[in-house]
């Protein structure tokens, strides 16, 4: 039997990342403060990946409840609890770190003398370019396309300069139900800029059994294919795609002109 | 006494980043790589961070000699064996991964179908986001300033369009004694773009004992702080510090006009 979780002297947060899927891609840092949190408040699909100990009270929430669950915890903390909010993931790439430290400066002043360590984790990027090969192997940028908290204006304006500075391009949150068609138009914008053979790939529910990548020229991506657990990689100049028996290795180049 | 190695039926590789210092950074799935292999490739201050087992060979080498290294380490698989060749944080963020692909592009055609397994890791910024709260928290991009196989002039393009998007920018290799000069043309460049009070985060020697994070406004940030163990941070139009008794918390705000 697992022992049970032993009570703080004084409360704190440990803002978690899970990795992605798999227990097996989470650091040692995370597992230790999973294990002495007494309550566990997330997104309920990724409170589903932990195994709660006696003691432990976990809290699922919704998708589009951040703040509010940043709230909760902290409310907690100042119980005098040791509380852990985790994310699927890094907790600081579009996830819940941001949230809270958004929930402390807007709160109460003593907020921000709670004990609060944040803990990080294999973002989606780094895992699915694993998967692939080394398509990170130079620069690159991240760029969420919810436009739940940023106008779809900006986001065009990032991708323009994205490629135009020839970065490598992850695209997070890329799709969802309530925004079908913006996916769309992040490819016209992909397709007027950058060269139809650029390499696209499509990384599917990555760090889990299901998990998929599907490779293919930019002027031929199955853009129906990508919903809210694709990560998108986009290429840059240098992304180049290595045959093989099983499957393409994709990296890219260290060097550049 | 941890129990030796067994042999394998096939060779085969594994790529594994062992993240920013500490141990504990590390994911289980790259302390599982580890255990199973034969030879050990890599910087010699990362072979350094590796318990080696009974029957374990590592095979330090210098900085500059990544694609000597990859070779290396892909004859010894060709040779049948088990084998890691590791990096410090992620294996696909300028680091070995995409060395060990370009090796085999250019190598033997049959070095294409050889098993190779890249297991990542948390990246350099990701920790040193931890520790600062969540200034990767909106939209970012990554910046390696080495010019071993890049020409400066890229660097500058790519710097420029980081800060007319709006993305918060981490620089890695921002330093070293080959090129002492570089790290203040890129404080140039960012002096004359952005405002004076942007935020700017050097952190230190992350996951080591000795870290450390200097946060500064841009217009005085100490460029001779800088080197080879430092990872800059700029903050972007929504990097916001919350001031308290023990330092700053650092994040980017989810939204942004």
């Amino acid at each position: 039997m697992i022992a049970p979780i032993a009570a703080p002297n004084s409360g704190r947060l440990f803002i978690v990342g899970l990795g992605p899927g798999h227990a097996r891609l989470r650091t040692h840092e995370a597992d230790e403060a999973l294990a002495k949190a007494q309550d566990i408040f997330g997104y309920y699909p990724y409170l589903d990946r932990i195994d709660a100990r006696p003691g432990q009270i976990k809290h699922p929430s919704d998708n589009r409840e951040e703040l509010d669950r940043a709230r909760e915890a902290l409310l907690k903390v100042v119980e005098g609890r040791s509380v852990a909010i985790v994310s699927g993931g890094d907790a600081g790439v579009f996830a819940m770190a941001a949230a809270v430290f958004e929930a402390i400066e807007s709160g109460a002043p003593s907020w921000r003398e709670l004990e609060i360590e944040v803990i990080p984790g294999v973002s989606a990027m780094h895992a699915a370019a694993a998967r692939l090969g080394a398509p990170l192997g130079n620069d690159f940028c991240a760029i969420s396309l919810s436009t739940n908290l940023k106008p779809w204006t900006l986001i065009e304006k990032r991708l323009q300069h994205a490629v135009e500075g020839d970065f490598v391009i992850a695209l997070y949150n890329p799709a969802s139900m309530a925004r079908p068609d913006q996916i769309y138009q992040a490819f016209d914008i992909l397709n007027r800029l950058l060269p139809a053979d650029r390499l696209v790939c499509l990384a599917k529910n990555i760090g889990r059994d299901n998990e998929e990548c599907i490779i293919s020229k930019l002027s031929e991506v199955e853009i129906k294919q990508i919903n809210m657990s694709t990560l998108v990689l986009i290429g840059s100049s240098g992304t180049r795609s290595i045959p093989r028996a099983k499957g393409s290795w994709i990296y890219t180049t260290r060097g550049a002109k």
